[in-house]
């Protein structure tokens, strides 16, 4: 894909570029990872729209895959997560304080990018604070007997769908789009990320292990409250059936994860969530329909959004 | 003092406007506790010696200490520190991940009132990642066995001594005083905060543990790499005096503080840190008597220096 290949050049050049002492070495280690570079690109392919040029964009979607890896470098020591895309995360491969510090410096760096441009400037500094709190809810949810489907929509929206949003907003901000426009792009990559979360979330109970690297229906396991879980728990009490919830009474690794998925399928549950995904990928296309531009120009962000229904993992 | 009272004013103010949230109410706390508020006072002062109008820059001096304050629960958590201003730090009082993101989101907090200015916010972002170097380099050298005076005095500069000369040139950016002038404020502040930092490792060591609240020595006892215990390292080589590495070579809790404190003032490390603290704000007057304004303007600030080379604690 073009816009890929332009962001990678250009973030390659940037890693390239950094000093090297221990507070960079985990940027470029993290950046380096294999990933889909889903914001960047949507960054590019926005400005290209409204009719900018990518290259005059390049600046800021590094900007925002720097800000995103340093949302993952801090996530992943408050979760204590060992991966990310199969290999160690920061804080296991160094420590915890040099994830910690190298993620303070990641985020200023963004900063530096995000800055040069005060319109730019004002976009990001209106979502960065929303990913926090976005955080802070799903960990405020662990902690949580119970939380609604409203509840975790918000908190989903927050901690992921608004980076989407605005990447979006930024490319069509570089453009000189209008702020109408502006509002529509981001509402498409809004209701994109919350869709794409949704599949994740999918993948995990119902994706071929062998394909998403991931043990099946870890999520479900775990207890994790996700939208399954949590739909999955409001259909249980509404038809008076026990069985997840007495998986839930046992230890971890006593839970039966088959029988988790047999009950999520049997109350209807993943098709919900299937139906769900739709209706917020329709959602994302009319936002992009409403914006007054030649159909041509729009087909780059629509193969994007093809790609990532499609993808098995 | 005016300065500090329009400083204080504002700054609760701020804090009031918190939303109530987990996510804000670590920043309450921790900007809450007693502190000096140094370095937005200084932001003030700056501003008006350069006939710029205090309440012109109060948003900038809030910003500067919340800056400051992300620095010091990150900080908090790396040193593992359990006290902060004698009361529990962050992650003592809640957890390390609340540390960590309402870190975060204080950083976030900080830009969006440096952005609104772009001359500002280029001026902040020269220096904030600087500080992030710092802390990096002061991590490294608790893991080195050898750090030279060059090497500890560059880690201050970065970690300490810079954020204090930011908060001069942004009050003298926000005054529009000339480049040459925000230079010299800048080098004003940087040779301050140098010297502040070496006052504070002469009081670990020689002040008054009743007047300080600390235990006397604390820092030699842990064998932490100050300028005193770099110097007297060096000069114990010089000499052959081998007592001081004989007391690092016991166990931290055997450690004789008294006896190492004598060292210190046998060796002449004692006299010597206290002639570098007076060059070093020698130095800090020199860049302020540089700049061409009428000196009645300036005594605030001499004030400030005053009170601060006065103070026990």
């Amino acid at each position: 894909m073009r816009e890929r290949d332009l962001v990678d050049a250009h973030l390659s050049a940037w890693i390239a570029a950094l000093p090297s002492s221990t507070l960079y070495a985990p940027m470029a280690y993290l950046l380096g990872l294999p990933a889909k570079r889903v914001r960047p690109v949507l960054t590019v392919m926005s400005c290209e729209l409204f009719g900018g040029a990518a290259t005059n964009v390049l600046d800021e979607a590094v900007g925002i895959e720097l800000f995103h890896n340093f949302t993952l470098m801090h996530d992943d020591i408050m979760d204590a997560s060992p991966l990310r895309r199969g290999q160690p995360t920061v804080h296991a491969k160094w420590d915890v304080n040099t994830a910690i510090l190298s993620g303070d410096a990641m985020l200023v760096k963004a900063y530096q990018i995000m800055g040069s441009d005060p319109l730019v400037l004002s976009t990001f500094n209106r979502y960065a604070l929303e990913v926090c709190e976005g955080q802070q809810r799903d960990m405020e949810f662990e902690e949580r007997t119970s939380v609604t489907l409203a509840e975790y929509k918000e908190m989903i929206r927050s901690k992921t769908a608004v980076l989407l949003g605005c990447a979006l907003r930024i490319g069509a901000c570089k453009a000189k789009a209008s702020e109408a426009d502006q509002e529509r792009i981001g509402a498409f990559g809004e209701d994109l990320g919350l869709a794409f979360q949704l599949r994740d979330d999918l993948l995990d109970a119902f994706g071929d292990s062998t394909v998403t690297g991931k043990q099946q229906g870890g999520d479900l396991r775990n207890g994790k409250k996700t939208w399954l879980m949590i739909r999955a728990l409001e259909r249980s009490a509404e038809v008076g059936d026990e069985r997840l919830l007495a998986e839930l009474g046992k230890p971890v690794d006593r839970r039966e994860v088959p029988l988790m998925l047999q009950v999520l399928r049997e109350l209807g549950v993943q098709q919900e969530a299937e139906e769900e995904v739709n209706r917020l990928e329709s959602s994302a296309f009319a936002a992009l329909d409403a914006i007054a531009i030649s159909d041509v120009r729009k087909e780059p962000l629509r193969a994007l959004v093809r790609a990532l229904q499609q993808r098995s993992r």
